[in-house]
C-alpha cells in the first residue's frame, strides 16, 4: 500500500523583508512580486512532498486584500493540501507584518497546482498526503 | 460627457527572451516569472489608460497550457478590456515562439484587475474604454 | 533562389516601466540600462530573422537625446535593416512616454550589428531581408 | 521594569531553493550568497525583536561545512540570542536538504551582531530577550 | 586659476567574473552586459573627477573584438581623458582573461561622454584634467 | 622546485557605486551586500592565483567599522596572502569614499579561505605565493 506523506513534510515558511526594488514609486509592493513569491514557496512545498522536480500547472484567483510597504515583513506559509495522480494542490497563505504597529494583516491566500515531472519532463506520480489538523481539512472544502 | 479612451491607447506589447536565470534546473521557465510578467504588462496598460499610478487588486485563475524553454521568445499583449469606477480589467495574452521550429503556442491568457490610486494611495476614478474590434468585444463575455 | 524574409518577421516591440533599481539616486535611468535594453531587443530581432543564436559584433554611437525618470514608460522598436553574409544590421528606436503630460520624446536611435553563430560558435549565413516601407528604406542611407 | 521579549518573537525561518544564478559554473552555491542570506535573516529577526531599523555591526567567523547544489533546499533559522544596550546577537543556523536522498546536512552556524538605529541613524536601546529552551541557553556559552 | 585634476584621481578599475546569468545559452557574455559595465565604470570615473552626480550623454561606437565565456575574468579600466565645460570624455578599456590558458585579449575600447549635473538636474561645470602619461595623451588624438 | 606566484598575480581591485537596491530604506548598504562583495573578490583573487575553480571554506570575523550610503564608492582590494596545500588565505580590504567630502574611511578588512577544486569538486593543490612588500608580510602575523 502506498505510503501517505504528512503535510508537515511539505510545510514551508518564508519570511521576506519588503525592499525598495520590490516596490513601485509609491513604495508599495508589486502584485507580481507577491505572485512570484507564491509560486516559489508552492514549488518548494511540492518538491519536499514529491522529491521530484515540479512545474506550475495553474494558480487560482488571487485577491490582494491589503498592500505591503517598504520595511514591512511578509510571512508565507505553504503545504500540500491534496494530491491527484501527478498533480498537487498547494495551499499558500501570505500575511504582512507592519513592524511599528505590530499589526498583522492577511495579504492573500491562494491554491496553486504543481505537477511532478520526471527527467524527460513528463508528469510522474506522487504519494498521497495526510493532513494534520482540522484547519487543514476545512480548507479542502473551500478550494 | 466623459471621454472614452480607445483600447489602442492602453495596448502594450512585450517580447521576452527566456534566459537561464528565469528557469529551473530543467531549463523551463518558472510560473512565477510568467506571473510577474503578466502583472508588469497589465500595470503598464492600466497606467497608459488612466495616466495614474495603479495597484493590483486581483488576478484571475491562470492555466499554464504549455511551457517555455531557454532560448524561446515570449510575446505578451495587454489592453484595458473594461472599466468600473476606479478599477480596470486588463486582458493579457501570453504566447511562446519556439525559434527553431517557428512554432507559436498559447502559454496562457488571464485578466487582471488594476485600481488607479491618487497621491494618497486612495482609489481614484478612471475614464471609460472604447473597444476597437469584434475580438475584443467577444472577450468581454468570456471573463 | 534564396528566400527574402520580411522586416515584419524580425520587428520586435518592448515596453519598459522605469523602476527605481534602473535609476541613479536622482531618479533618472542609467545609460547602461538603456544600452542593455537596446542589445536585448536587437538580439531578439536578429534571432527571429535568422532562427539562429546571435552575438553582438558592434553598436553604433548612441546619443541620449532625453532622459527618462522613474514612472516613465520606454518603448523600443527594432527590426533587421540589412544583411551581409553572416551579419545583420538591426535598427533600434527608443522613445520615452511621460504619462502625466502624455508627452512622447525620442530617447535615442542606434544600429547594432549581430552575427549569427552555429553550434560551434562560428559565424553562419543568414537569409536576406525585404524592407516593407519607404521609411525603412530611407533609414538604409542614414546608417 | 523593562519587559523581556521571548525569543519566539524574533524567531524567523527562511527556505531557499538553490537556483542556477546563485551558483558558480560547477553548480555549487557561492559563499557570498549564503552570507547575504545570513545577514538578511538576522536583520529580520532583529527587526522583529526591536521594532526598529537595524544595521549589521559584525559577523562571527563562518565555516562552510558542506556545500549546496542547484536543486537543493536551504533552511535558515534565526533568533535573538542575547542583547546589550542597543545591540542584539542573532544566532543563525543554515541547513541544506538534498531532496533525492532526503539527506539533511549542517551548512554553517554563525552569530551576527545587529544594532538598532533611530530615524537619525543613531543607536537606540532595545528590550531584553527571554530564551525559551535549554538548547537556546546552551548556545549562549558557545558564542 | 582653476585647479587641474590628475587622471589618477578618476582612474577606476573593475574586475568581473563572468557568471551564468550574464551569458546567453551558449555561455558567452551578452553585449548588453558589457555595455552596462562600461557605463557603470565611466560614471564612477566621472564622479571621482567631478565630485558630482553624472548622466550619460553618449557612447562612441563599440566593437566587440572577442567574446568572454563563463569562468573568464573581465578587467575594465577607465579615466577621464578630456573635459569640456560640464562634460567629461571617459576612456574605457575592457580586457578578458581566460584563466586556464592565462591568455589576455582585448574585448573592446570606447569613449563615453558624461555630463555633471547639480541638485536640479542641470549641467554644472567640472574641473580640467591633467593626463599623466604619453599613452594617455596619445589616446586624445584617436578619439 | 615548485614555482612561487607573486601576490601581484592575484591582486584584484573592485570599485562599486552604492546604489539604491543595495541599501535598506535608510539608504545605508546591507552588511550582506558587502559580505557578498568580499566573497566575490576573494574568489577572483584565488582563481587568478591557482588557475582553478574555488569554493569558500571560511570567512574570518568581519567588523563593519563604518557604513556606506547611496552615492558612496566602495573600493575593494584583495590578494592571496598565504597558501596551505589546497587552500589559500585571501586578504580583503574594503574602503569607502564619500565623494562630496572626498573622505576615505576603512569599512572593514577580513581574510577568507578559498579551496581550489578539480573537475570532480575535490580539493586540489595550488602553487605557493611570494609576497611583494613589507606591508603584505606584516599582515601575515596579524591573521
Ligand atoms: C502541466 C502540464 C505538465 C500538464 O501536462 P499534460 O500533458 O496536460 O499532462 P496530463 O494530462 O497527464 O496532466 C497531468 C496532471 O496535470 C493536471 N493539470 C493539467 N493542466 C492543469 C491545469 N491547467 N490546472 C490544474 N491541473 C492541471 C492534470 O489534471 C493531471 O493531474 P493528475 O495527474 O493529478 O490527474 C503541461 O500542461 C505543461 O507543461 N504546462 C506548462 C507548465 C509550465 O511550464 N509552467 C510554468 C510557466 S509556463
Ligand atoms: C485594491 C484596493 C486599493 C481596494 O481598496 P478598497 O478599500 O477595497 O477600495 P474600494 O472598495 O473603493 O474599491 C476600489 C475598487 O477596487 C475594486 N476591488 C477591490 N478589491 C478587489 C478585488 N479583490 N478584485 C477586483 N476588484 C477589487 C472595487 O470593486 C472597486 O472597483 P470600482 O471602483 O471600479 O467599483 C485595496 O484592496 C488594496 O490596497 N489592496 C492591495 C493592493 C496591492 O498592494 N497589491 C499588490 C500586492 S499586495
Ligand atoms: C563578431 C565575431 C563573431 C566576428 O568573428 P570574425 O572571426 O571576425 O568573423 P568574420 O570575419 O567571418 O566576420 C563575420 C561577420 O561579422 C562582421 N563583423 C566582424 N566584426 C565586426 C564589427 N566590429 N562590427 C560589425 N561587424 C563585424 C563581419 O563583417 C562579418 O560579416 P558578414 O558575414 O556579413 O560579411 C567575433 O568578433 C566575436 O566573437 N566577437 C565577440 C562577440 C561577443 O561575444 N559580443 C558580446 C560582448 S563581448
Ligand atoms: C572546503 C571543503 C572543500 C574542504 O573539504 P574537506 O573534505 O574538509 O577537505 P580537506 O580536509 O582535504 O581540506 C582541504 C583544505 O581546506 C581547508 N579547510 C577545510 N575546512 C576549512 C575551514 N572551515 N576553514 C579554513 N580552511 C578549511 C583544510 O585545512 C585544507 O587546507 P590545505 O589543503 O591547505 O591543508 C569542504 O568543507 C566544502 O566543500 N565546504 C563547502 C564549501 C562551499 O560550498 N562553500 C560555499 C557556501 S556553502
Amino acid at each position: 500500500m502506498q505510503k501517505e506523506i504528512s503535510s508537515n513534510v511539505s510545510r514551508t515558511i518564508q519570511t521576506k523583508l519588503v525592499l525598495p526594488p520590490d516596490t513601485n514609486h509609491m513604495g508599495t509592493i508589486f502584485g507580481g512580486t507577491v505572485l512570484a513569491y507564491i509560486d516559489e514557496i508552492a514549488a518548494i512545498a511540492a518538491m519536499k512532498h514529491s522529491k521530484k522536480a515540479v512545474v506550475t500547472a495553474s494558480i487560482n484567483t488571487v485577491n490582494f486584500l491589503s498592500s505591503a510597504k517598504v520595511g514591512d515583513i511578509l510571512t508565507l506559509e505553504a503545504f500540500v493540501l491534496s494530491v491527484g495522480t501527478t498533480s498537487m494542490k498547494v495551499y499558500v497563505k501570505v500575511e504582512c507584518l507592519h513592524l511599528e504597529t505590530d499589526e498583522r494583516r492577511l495579504t492573500t491566500t491562494s491554491t496553486i497546482t504543481m505537477v511532478a515531472i520526471d527527467e524527460n519532463g513528463r508528469p510522474t506520480p506522487v504519494p498521497k498526503v495526510r493532513l494534520e489538523s482540522e484547519w487543514e481539512r476545512s480548507l479542502l472544502s473551500e478550494v
